[in-house]
């Protein structure tokens, strides 16, 4: 008998999610079957069930996750059935030029798996699609061992899933990205979920001076409570750029885009100081768009890079969980509701409408 | 009396330049006349001759000299009559933000003195400008103390001379913009005068792999002989950035783009290690141009930059002379022509046609 379960199913691009009982094959080799306690709703599942990306409907989305291991496959050596875990999106093969360079988050099964059709989901016997390897949005689910990892069995699951993508990004972007240095300053354009957890990152870094820039002014009591010196609301400016630099002097140290628009990506680039300013983009763009800026904004010395899940590799989730659990991470304001699986809808018509920070579900 | 003495005047953009005997003010407060012994021929001035720049006609171009000093201003400390000098294109006021920050050799002067009309050419008692405060394309010139340095007098001005941009930049770029590690693989695009300093600069670094990337076969040689390990015809291959991932596996540790053209650009770029390429961007840019990338390009860890001038401050120039002394920098195949100050429009033609590497003025 397959272990069946309930599931949030996306039939096709922009079509509200249905729930179904799915069933869930039993773990491959090096395969781990987690029952999922909480999985948060992230702008990227939104933006893929807006059919902004590469993936092959029906499928499952879903990728912040906080759970319990129910079996494991043949050869699993990490894990045991009861242990907690978090899933992570970046595989750590440990045997490519990537993983064994220590100096990147990145596996080159990270490309490879996105490739393969590979899924432990079907519906009537026809398979259902997992959003990248991981599929949260079902009660049950089943990963690669290695986009696994075992966090503290006392964590709560409402605040602890999100680590498993947004904090770890956005905390990850200024700790192992930018490498944010103390003193420095620090501009954050969008302060959702990602965003927030930038401030808290460069915080945690020693920043002297966070800057968080939003269009919805209801940001910036939450954006200081997780370390903003500043709040900007992009909207009351004439020319966001010259208000920095006015505001900074001689502009931002470092500049963190967290919305995925190509133009804010640019302007937040434009932004920091001319020498030595580093421009972080971490917001997931539309596929097709282009990434444009004059050659002079670059030549005096600025750096224009890339976060991808903050360059943290899965063990920085468990030492992030800890973080948490010790009061150095602060979590509260970053989950605002709480939906059981059957309110998905509702949780993604509250992101698109501002009115969440994060809401998770509680299986 | 004012001094008077041969220039090549550009009255309009793509002109021939002119012989004239023009008018050199006397030094004001803070300014050195300098006798040149030599001057290099440089891109930028052929960019700027061809109307693909900011400048006011008519003017003097040129600024990579060498020469002495045979007259100072009132309040000049640094220097007395008969030193030897380079001129320099980036001020070092000394005061300013950056100045003081002693993490860039930008200064806030570089931008401010480009704004302001002063010059110490005139013909016929009307003004001509002086390009970037320079103006070496004149046998005598008058330039801001803190845009000079000091150098060995036993240095052969043919050589000398173009340390005083070409090769600085290209140096610098891979010495002080990327910090070029031992080990690692880089790639320079466009192995011109700047390129083929690059070449120089990794060698200095002890990269592992230098791989030169031209149009023009005939630059193998001499690559080489600078210290490319490889030498790549991009005519001659279908897809550049597959080409060179074939040649390295996983791409370039550090890309330098010479040319001046925003595709390259992007292509160097695309060819670095996904998770920690660095791309530098040196060569100067057509106004108006973009630069475009996909946003992917970056997301995984790529750093894209520019260069100005190799991140050199002035004193590195007479640092890079003392090495060029002692053996370190090899410029002998750099420079390829020594002419007449009348022949100098022979000279950009053979710029224009690739004929030479380096052609140089000689006073």
């Amino acid at each position: 008998m397959p272990v069946t379960c309930k599931a949030a199913v996306a039939f096709g691009p922009n079509e509200p999610l249905q729930i179904r009982v799915i069933e869930v094959a039993d773990p491959g080799p090096k395969e781990v079957m987690v029952r999922l306690a909480a999985t948060g709703l992230c702008h990227s599942d939104l933006s893929m069930m807006e059919g902004k990306g590469n993936v092959t409907f029906p499928i499952v989305f879903g990728h912040e996750g906080f759970g319990e291991v129910v079996a494991c496959g043949e050869g699993v050596t990490e894990f045991e059935v009861g242990d907690t875990v978090i899933p992570y999106l970046i595989p750590d093969c440990g045997e490519c030029f990537f993983c064994k360079s220590g100096r990147t988050n990145l596996c080159v099964q990270f490309g490879a798996r996105r490739q393969s059709p590979w899924t432990p989901f079907s519906l009537d016997g026809k398979p259902i699609a997992t959003f990248m390897g991981l599929g949260t949005f079902a009660e049950i689910t089943v990963v690669k061992e290695d986009m696994l990892t075992k966090v503290d069995s006392k964590a709560p699951a409402d605040y602890a899933c999100c680590i498993g993508c947004g904090v770890t990004t956005g905390i990850g972007a200024a700790l192992n990205t930018a490498q944010v240095k103390p003193g420095s300053t620090v501009g954050v354009f969008g302060v959702g979920g990602v965003g927030l957890s930038v401030v808290q990152g460069a915080r945690l870094a020693g920043a002297g001076r966070i800057i968080a820039i939003d269009m919805n002014p209801a940001k910036e009591e939450v954006a200081r409570r997780m370390g903003a010196t500043d709040f900007v609301n992009a909207k009351e400016v004439d020319n966001l750029v010259s208000h920095l630099f006015q505001m900074t002097g001689m502009g931002l140290d470092y500049a963190f885009e967290c919305v995925g628009s190509p133009k804010l990506m640019a302007l937040a680039l434009e932004a920091t100081n001319p020498a030595w300013g580093l421009a972080v983009n971490i917001g997931v763009v539309e596929a097709g768009k282009e990434l444009t800026t004059l050659p002079n904004t670059l030549v005096t010395g600025r750096r224009w890079t890339g976060s991808l899940m903050g360059g943290a590799k899965r063990q920085d989730v468990s030492r992030y969980v800890d973080m948490f659990m010790r009061g150095e991470i602060k979590l509260d304001d970053l989950v605002s509701h709480r939906l059981d699986l059957e309110e998905i809808n509702h949780g993604f018509d509250m992101m698109r409408s501002g009115e969440s920070v994060r809401s998770v579900i509680m299986y």
